[in-house]
């Protein structure tokens, strides 16, 4: 079944416009270590099922076991072919879901399977990819050539060591594979790890951890860092997009206390507010551009998370007001030129209520794509439907794929590209615009608008 | 008008597929009376418009005075037919909502009446409903049999005696007329007669009313004899869903100053939120299916309710947060397989924000389907639009009517199945799944899904 | 680009009975001092650019300068056709916004251009509105005249001496322009000018401003002033709608605090909802439809704000809860049927979720057209999805246009007016009604409505 066989005339000859671009992905979840050593992937349980907590939230949902399907540190892991047998019996579960548009892309351009999964063809599809997966053609580094990826953004702890983005460059090989610095480890005093990350940090840098301004030039030092590397942009995972801007010396005492594990929740939100706003500031100065992406409640079924760990299919979000947490930081760096900030929501009510009014006053502020559980088919649609009028084109920024599911990036900027279509034929059938403007806009929509809001056209690999 | 006849082929096709399904009810407000005496319902008026708050309360926003159409303890009643006419008079205020699809398909395929309601046929009309009313086959369980019920739940407060369920099991006709748990006037100590009715159950069951242990024990005991007369269902309308788990102690103590009146408001909520709990364990043990309508502020007029008490058309919708509110509840029985919680909200922001990444993780919850003002061909069509993506299919619980207008089931089922098929259509016609798929997926959504989530399929009647 | 040539067969019959409906806007931001003084207007940039906070905001967002547009005090004003210039190079920022609709269609239909607005036409553009705006075609009345318009409503300070008005009546011209009471300034204590205006108000009235019974009494006397001006309507904009219920002493007492600008922020709301549940008992004795507008929060951007002034684009709205917020209000007077209550919205969640209920059955209330940033063709389309099934269209308040670009009055209300024919295409299209109840919807949706909800039959020019 395939989805661009049902476009429209109109739309279609929009996706056909597209649908062979390139793939700016500037921002997900793979592993560069893949790239590295573009070794070949693992079993297709182990490749496909196992990291997938869209595929395997839904699994647990109606009654799989995640031990069965080898998640936990089981000591007797499940044979993978038995996973995948398990998984292709529960298939029916994601009609509907994108996660089934995303598999059955992925086995038909990516593995040139045509049948449909079920009982009795598990095995067969099964042999399939795990006959092409030892091969040379599957292995990292040719399937992203294969998959047209131009350039591929990872998502890094600030305390990595890049070792392997470093390995890729000294490689040769040219492939675009870019770190994100992700530094909510050492910004939220309620993190796991604060205390001792911050102090490897600090102390990394040659600062001393006690001092706030050392921090912050160790900051200053990892964005750097993360800048010779490639990095174009940061990332930040909130619950809420709170921010706030102190004084330096209340600043100061409460990351002195941070460091002791000494503050009360509260207090910890407005020093991670605060951190926030600096870490506006330093993109102000350096051009990395800022992701926040913000609203999901993380870990919600104790029990699970007691027994596997986060990132578990638990993860629920919540009702979010941008405006008037994003206020501070707007309000000291918002009007700048030099700084852009992109905003993703899981709360599709703030799109056309918050999101496209701020996008469309707000020099610094563009609007990401539809995420996580919205990165659909109607998602797409309602986030089209209501975040153009107000906000405009411009004020969007392209895509992301956001997965460590690489197998498939490609079939997630398909969807992409079909949703674009879609909604720029409805608009062309409203009279809205011609097909010049439609095919311009997706054009844009498909590549051009990521690669200006994550500036990746200015710094090569 | 016939709302079948518009539409597309693809989507008729689906629909003829489960047009003729048989009814399955699982959730309302008929009254059971009904079918244990078997009595002719009485004149059209007061069938149709009196006890109808989606009709009366338009009327009353459009000015027309509740005591005008019968309602209140007026000494004087006015004469049904007239009640008629003045509704008749404003029947054009209903366009565009459900209640027209609905009343006009009551006319058309209960009474074969194909004329227009307005004031010229007002009194044919009438006249022809309050002939038939007179004869057998317009009898409650004629009519029953005619529209081919398969089985119809009823509400009933924890206290009920029953005995009408009884009276119509021991009349040995088969219908299936089932009972809900619904114990919310002794769970929440803010309500009115709360420990009149705590006390009179707990004596009732060989209890001390002052002891927290025989409370539990006495709502066991109650669970047990709406089992016994063939419930699978509990039912719980709350302002705002938030549970707690207190430690016994501690629940103990708010029973006792509950049962007082002494509680202040905040207490009473989290005494209300525990026993929402340990309802939930109650059901791991007993099996009884969970229901969590939440969401409604009641009786918001309060000149009304002081004149006509409550359930007057002046009950809004408000905000509503799904997480974390029911997080503790779902962090005590959640996983486990034997318990299912059916979720019905009046705030469409959280189908895709909240309930379906709940429903698509939680393997113990479903969603219910669109409820109330959202029970409409518009709601149907946002519901799907916004839960499928992430729930899929399999965590939806199907179809409730959730009436306590009778005559308006038929309607209201053959909305939802209309509202299935334009769905379902339209998936086909984005290539989501073929007409197979589409086919079995309506069969589930009309009849199959209701009947799992409401553990119909074991019980017999 | 006419997006009329692009609706269906059945919405083109619809539309095409409305089209040429005569304009009612009872509600607008138009100075009355044009209609007055009737000279010519400015230039093409000071008329359509300067002015247009839809259209500068977004010019900001992509990094427009406004001192470029000639917006601030700046002592080098740069040249109009130098404005009208930049705005041409960054039309394309416009597309799919209704601003590019409603300029489109000014141009067409009121300058008779049907250039595409670019670099390379900007100045023919310029050129050819400059010529007409020098004609006496062109002059305020004899657009009023030519647009067709029946009624248009300004909106004035409770203090404003509405001498432009008694100078429009006592000029003989038949153009019927009305004041609307907005008397926010003297109600909000937090207000910028509170003393000084609630004073120069009392003590205009020959009262003791120190007198809370004096204030009441002079704010009679506005509305009474205001009515004899021809106004049918009070208007107030809050950040959030709530209403309070005083005592008297109570009240009173905040009143005394609050001319010494000695309140707190959260006694000084109590107030401001005190004195609007005031305003709404003076509109059951006086007959002023009360509009209110809620949601905005307002100057969020404080370096704008600070050079600027409010009104630059940069008020984001709010989430926002009607219920139970209003409740105060209606329970004094929302049962009296000689009160009328329109209510605006910028949160859209609040359509389903509280207005349509609320309306539904509160006799007082209407729910209002689309405001601001929803005022557009997808805008329209949720509208109708979310409100008619549950308020049908008898609780609606029609159109009104809002905006302070007079040129675009047309533009908007064809807009609306398409929108109209659309939803009720849609309508007939799934077989809810016929052509019949269609156009005589979209006639009153056109112009009776707005007529009925302001009531603009009953009082002549």
């Amino acid at each position: 079944m395939s989805l661009s066989a049902h476009l429209s005339n109109t739309a279609r000859d929009i996706y056909e416009a597209i649908r062979d671009d390139p793939i700016v992905s500037p921002h997900g979840h793979c592993d560069p270590q893949w790239f590295a050593a573009n070794d070949r992937f693992a079993d297709p349980a182990t490749l496909i099922v196992k990291p997938d907590h869209y595929l395997f939230r839904m699994l647990y949902s109606r009654g799989v076991a995640l031990e069965d399907l080898g998640i936990g540190n089981s000591e007797n892991p499940p044979d993978p072919r038995n996973v995948f047998r398990l998984f292709a019996r529960h298939w029916h579960l994601f009609l509907g879901t994108p996660s089934h548009v995303w598999l059955n892309h992925t086995f038909r351009h990516v593995f040139g399977i045509d049948e449909t999964l079920n009982v009795a063809t598990a095995d067969r599809i099964y042999d399939t990819i795990e006959a092409a997966l030892g091969t040379p053609e599957f292995r990292p580094r040719a399937l992203y050539e294969r998959f047209g990826i131009e350039v591929l953004a990872t998502t890094d702890a600030a305390g990595d060591d890049l070792a392997a983005h470093r390995q890729i460059a000294a490689s040769g090989w040219p492939g675009r594979i870019i770190p994100t610095f992700r530094p909510d480890g050492v910004l939220d005093p309620m993190g796991a790890n604060f205390t001792r990350d911050v102090r490897t940090m600090v102390s990394g840098a040659g600062g001393d951890p006690n001092s706030f301004d050392d921090y912050l030039s160790a900051l200053r030092a990892r964005r750097a860092a993360f800048r010779a590397a490639g990095a174009t942009a940061s990332d930040h995972a909130i619950e809420a997009p709170e921010t706030y801007w102190l004084d330096p010396a209340k600043a100061a005492a409460l990351y002195a206390r941070g460091l002791e594990g000494a503050l009360a929740r509260d207090e910890a939100r407005v020093f991670y507010g605060h951190m926030l706003t600096e870490m506006a500031q330093m993109s102000v100065e350096d051009g990395l551009v800022m992701q926040l992406h913000a609203g999901a409640r993380r870990n919600t079924n104790s029990g699970i998370y007691d027994r596997f760990g986060p990132d578990m299919g638990a993860d629920i979000p919540l009702a979010t007001r941008w405006s008037p947490g994003l206020e501070p930081l707007l309000n000291r760096v918002g009007n700048d030129h030099r700084f852009t900030l992109i905003a993703f929501t899981l709360d599709e009510t703030t799109y056309a209520r918050e999101l496209a009014p701020m996008a469309g006053h707000w020099p610094c502020l563009l609007i990401g794509p539809p995420w996580w559980f919205h990165d659909s088919l109607a998602g797409i649609a309602r986030y089209f439907d209501q975040v153009v009028e107000t906000a405009g084109y411009q004020n969007l920024a392209g895509f992301n794929d956001d997965t460590r599911a690489f197998m498939s990036i490609p079939a997630r900027h398909d969807v992409w590209r079909l949703g674009v279509a879609e909604h720029l034929a409805r608009q062309m059938g409203r009279g809205i615009f011609g097909p010049a403007d439609a095919v311009r806009i997706a054009k844009d929509l498909s590549t051009g608008a990521a690669r200006r809001a994550y500036r990746l056209e200015t710094s090569g690999s």
